[in-house]
């Protein structure tokens, strides 16, 4: 059986070919050019389609669905984006808009809840019936999925875990609060952090490491700690306790079986995973007696858009 | 038809016999003398089974079910409480032993989840399929209800709301962490907030309102706030925001239908649950475009643990 997975996002449109049990027979892009005409944008996602199935010599008969992600706040239910972030689509119905090109089932989705879901069905978390997917980047995107459904919220405008409160009266958040945990544990967040320190003490090893790299990325401070800088320890060591911090208000109420974490600095490994899972350990609720949670990385990482997209109609 | 709800507290153990519309036709209570060995306990709830539907002259096969709330961390699936904070319940299989004196259906369920299901079933909630209780007391309870289905987590040990952070390495929490929102947004946290203010100030207004009530209470700022008081405006208005920022974290989570607030303080009504309204519908997010949520004063109050707990068999 055969499934397509779109994974929408603010550059390139991704799209795979998949079969149902999850493997990617074709993948391929196309650029999103996001300030166009809505239809226009969906019409290169109907020749993307199209373009995929023909790579296997396959009808439009032949697909049992075809799922799309899209980062924004989502409403499944109506197959309506509401609101896309970097992309031109405002209440864009694009569950309606695909039908004119295929009639098998179109599901749609945020993509942080449908990279969850991917690793539900395909990756880290196969098996489990809750997870909470915790993807550190420009912001914090969080899927949350509990006995294998998809906390969605009124109009699909819940699962924005990234912006719990952290620090009351805190940091300003791009979302208008102050205080939001992405405003501190995001990908940005440590970059930032790294910044400040560098311009603390421009001679120092994360400013050499910088220097190398070319540039402050989410890596500086985890090489330069590597490398026994005292500064660089303390930075990783704060950010593993925002980052912890987060992950215990979604513990407590969630207690899911597994937290996965994605994005770049998931890259940092087991190192990273064992800290974060220690905090965890001790600081969430009734943490002697409560079942333990396990904390690991993502494992579909950039296919996680397209074999989640594709999970939503298997 | 008929249920039980019975409704365990430290202090007492309330009883009702209820109707499928949620009439309580006869309410009973005994003491709880929590130390006790759990048997004696659970031999008490079963007679004050047995004095409940001896009121309407019924026989046990007459019940479709018994309902039990109990504070703590209670595991449904397995009928059994696993740590009750007040009372000697450790591991207790209390479904089990009430099934030694009843056959009928025996639901056992943690009693902030509970009171929600009871306010979705009969209270504030009735029609509604998302809500989130919040019960300002001692700590923060909450009941989260998605989809109609209360979110337990692993272990019945979800569902912990009063422990999402609030202020990174804030106030001590009674659970071990700092700076959960129960330190700073429960009725207990109010009172020190008011007993910190008259301290600064012994001749003030609020000093005064609380030597006319006797003590410091959790409606001490609110009275004082009502005669024009500065200070207290201050104290009222700095809780406010406490409770506000807890609620928009729960909100960005799962944009419910409804959120509803429980405990004493709920009693200020209207004029405080507008003010905590206008601070969530700014600053949830996406505020202008996402679907608004209401706040709204929970109805049950003192019946909540027994209509809710009767709610788990209907």
């Amino acid at each position: 059986m055969y499934y397509l997975g779109i994974d929408v996002g603010g550059m390139s449109i991704k799209g795979g070919l998949i079969d149902e049990k999850g493997n990617i027979l074709f993948k391929e892009s196309v650029p999103t050019m996001p300030e166009r005409d809505y239809k226009d944008i969906i019409e290169d996602i109907a020749a993307l389609c199209d373009t995929l199935i023909g790579k296997e010599n396959l009808k439009k008969n032949d697909l049992k669905g075809i799922g799309v992600g899209i980062p924004g706040t989502i409403d499944p239910e109506k197959g309506v984006i509401v609101y896309a972030n970097n992309i031109n689509f405002k209440k864009v119905p694009i569950k309606k808009e695909l039908s004119k090109y295929f009639t098998c089932p179109i599901k749609i989705g945020n993509d942080a809840n449908v990279a969850a879901f991917g690793e539900l069905k395909f990756g880290a978390g196969k098996g489990a019936r809750d997870l909470i997917l915790i993807t550190l980047g420009t912001g914090i995107g969080t899927g949350i999925i509990v006995d294998n459904q998809i906390i969605l919220g009124k109009g699909g405008a819940g699962g924005e875990g990234g912006h719990i409160g952290f620090k009351y009266n805190g940091k300003k958040c791009s979302c208008g609060k102050r205080g939001c945990w992405e405003a501190y544990a995001s990908a940005s967040a440590l970059i930032k952090m790294t910044e400040k320190a560098i311009s603390k003490n421009p001679l120092g090893v994360m400013a050499e490491v910088a220097r190398e790299e070319g540039k402050v990325s989410g890596k500086t401070a985890f090489i330069a700690e590597k490398k026994g800088d005292k500064e660089a320890q303390k930075v990783v060591s704060n950010y593993v306790k925002y980052v912890s911090d987060g992950i215990i208000s979604l513990v407590n109420i969630f207690r899911p079986d597994l937290v996965l974490i994605g994005g770049g600095i998931s890259n940092e490994g087991d190192a990273l995973m064992k800290r974060i899972q220690q905090r965890v350990n001790r600081f969430s609720y009734g943490g002697k007696i409560n079942p333990k949670i396990t904390i690991k990385k993502a494992l579909l990482m950039n296919d996680a858009g397209i074999l989640g997209a594709a999970a939503l109609c298997i």
